[in-house]
């Protein structure tokens, strides 16, 4: 196939907005939940468009939509491609929603200009990957994957006191029904918004993901002893909130000393008594590590907390570290990878490679198929807010590799 | 006299916890507001106490009660000694309380021992000192010299909307009534537990106060960028939690560095938007520095603020600091610190010189008069707890020194 590709550049961003219908919301951002109306409402919409498109839809026993377009030479496995349909709380327009558009536009126009694949495609739109409604998220490539089962969701319940199998037998899924595991997927492939500033800020139209990094996310306790702020000289202080800036801005300081791909937060702090004339006895902090190798993470830690136990052994202070996040970092397909470097170069589309520092999809389907996911740019790196955008122009340029992609693959 | 005095160990201790059955709470702790009813039963109740012990006693039109011993040959002007009767809600039974009763124990001891003075001796119960109901604090003493008047009160309301001036008048104290300025005060002495913990640490039985400590008091707020925790690279982070903990470890670092009595406290921090995978665009903290000496105040202030400005700056960070209290160290009288120095000796009571980190009625007075401040131990630096405890030994000691203190100045 040619390297050009006819299409409007407005195209994509049409049908953005289109989807955007169900659940927009008044700062013209999304609200659309697992297995809520507009959910029920988007996903039917979607099957009537993919119907519309000539694909063979269904949906799997947790509410997966596919779209299928059989392969002439082979239907024994399906290469898979798509993303999630919900969205976290007054959300963007983009997020999942960019890469179902881009999937069922892609595989539309490979049907019109090409006729049937000789590898049978699958467009798909996942029931859900942000965990906004039930506090577990990837349910939707998850339990494809067979990361998931019923029992994982079995005694979740929603902020109403809904539970989770209630909320799915109303949306149409009972429990029961048929399982949404498969064995019958030759490969994933992804588009997705960037959710960073990186291609912007490196002006590159398209990002190749060559990991998903693993995250390690812990509570931090600093326990010290409050005191009065003026009776008490500073020698004779067990001061939690002194001892907690050291120890933070060390983890920050050394995040920065690692490699380029280490990131390190401290996004939530609480302090007690919180009074300003009250020496705190007490600091709790989280920390966000991500990397995309396991070892590097290991190291890090192992390095900060060993700093931590010594600061506070040195201070007398109690310092308490529990994990209650654990993802191990996950490599896209090597092949993939070079398909699609191969690609963006004969396309001359500006792209690098990049490591995804946000969780998606593919960092389900990477242990599990040959897995590929592409970034667009994102405005000001802005997501999860009704303020996340993207380019027409950008939109366009995902939509065009994926097309070159499935076309290399599949026909 | 004779440096012997004869006090049951157990005397104070008692008549501290007779004057904490006002306002005794459910944890053996005491609420007793400015002009509510315990504050009216504990004023009426001393006054009653006063009579007792032979004081021509009397309100003066902000509620502040005063029992005298005339003098014999100098009337004009009164030796003042006491301290305040409100507390801190559910706050301990000495803070104020002890000073009050070691007062009124000693005046009665002098008068049973030696009759009437050559000085008037006046004891003070002071109506408000902790700014716990209305948002002012040292109305008592700030009342008899003049630093505050009707007008400073009139526009404050508690909590529950009850304006300062009904509750004054509900309380048997009409704001229109006579006048509290005194121009009669010779001298003014008060005994006060110490809310620190460095008399313990050191066994020292009493202090005695050389100043009282300016106080600054700040906010400080640190605009960051928020920014995904993932797909934000470090270098390109305008993170306002790391500036913060920079800002807060070298304000705090520096402190010690000053003197030992330059004291620095980040009592209170809040974080937006304070979730853990989010880097956070805002920090605000508060900033406590104290110091008996304004210049050191001053130069601690530039120097910290200067690194303040510079680290943001660099980091192009918002910075914004602002200063919401200003209190100008107090020193306490000279001739009577060496008077007070003497009179430890003399009686081998393990003593040291200190400085008040806390505010106390002798601060008002300081600038208006002569005025003494003595400490004795409190049991692990507690205080405006129900925990707040001084020893019966100790509680006793300060009685004693006050004695002799009176003797010596008023025999």
């Amino acid at each position: 196939m040619k390297t050009t590709i006819n299409m409007e550049t407005a195209e994509v961003a049409k049908w953005v907005e289109w989807l955007a219908d169900f659940g927009r919301t008044a700062n013209d951002g999304v609200t659309r939940l697992l297995y809520d109306d507009v959910w029920q409402a988007a996903q039917s919409a979607l099957k009537t468009k993919m119907d519309e498109c000539g694909l063979r839809t269904y949906f799997d026993g947790v509410g997966n939509l596919f779209g299928r377009l059989p392969g002439t030479e082979e239907q024994e496995k399906a290469i898979l491609t798509g993303s999630h349909i919900d969205t976290v709380v007054d959300g963007g327009k983009y997020d999942g929603a960019y890469g179902i558009i881009a999937s069922l536009l892609a595989v539309h126009y490979l049907y019109q200009q090409h006729g049937l694949p000789k590898k049978t495609i699958e467009v798909v739109s996942l029931c859900e990957e942000e965990g906004s409604r039930f506090p577990l998220a990837f349910w939707g490539s998850g339990s494809i994957t067979g990361k998931f089962n019923m029992e994982d969701s079995a005694d979740l319940c929603d902020a109403n006191s809904i539970p989770f199998h209630e909320a799915m037998k109303q949306a149409g899924f009972p429990p029961a029904g048929k399982s949404a595991v498969r064995d019958d997927i030759a490969s994933f492939i992804e588009v997705h918004i960037e959710q960073g500033a990186v291609l912007e800020k490196e002006k590159q139209s398209v990002g190749i993901a060559t990991h998903i990094v693993g995250q390690r996310r812990f509570n931090i306790k600093v326990s010290g002893e409050s005191n009065h702020a003026g009776t008490t000289p500073m020698s004779y202080r067990k001061d939690s909130m002194h001892i907690a800036s050291e120890l933070i801005a060390y983890a920050l300081n050394r995040a920065s000393k690692v490699d380029d791909s280490l990131v390190a937060t401290v996004g939530k702090l609480t302090v007690s008594p919180n009074v300003p004339n009250v020496i705190p006895n007490e600091v709790i902090f989280t920390l966000d590590v991500r990397h995309h190798e396991e070892s590097t993470l290991a190291q890090y830690c192992r390095t900060i907390f060993a700093y931590f136990e010594e600061f506070c052994a040195k201070k007398d202070a109690g310092l308490e570290i529990e994990q209650w996040v654990d993802v191990k970092p996950v490599q896209m397909d090597q092949e993939l990878i070079g398909l699609s470097d191969a690609i963006l170069k004969d396309m001359s589309i500006p792209y690098r490679k990049m490591i995804s520092g946000a969780g998606h999809d593919s960092q389900m389907f990477g242990t599990y198929c040959p897995t590929a996911l592409f970034f667009v740019p994102s405005k000001n790196g802005i997501s999860h807010s009704p303020l996340e955008y993207t380019e027409a122009e950008d939109l366009k340029n995902g939509v065009i590799v994926l097309i070159e992609m499935l076309y290399r693959m599949a026909y």
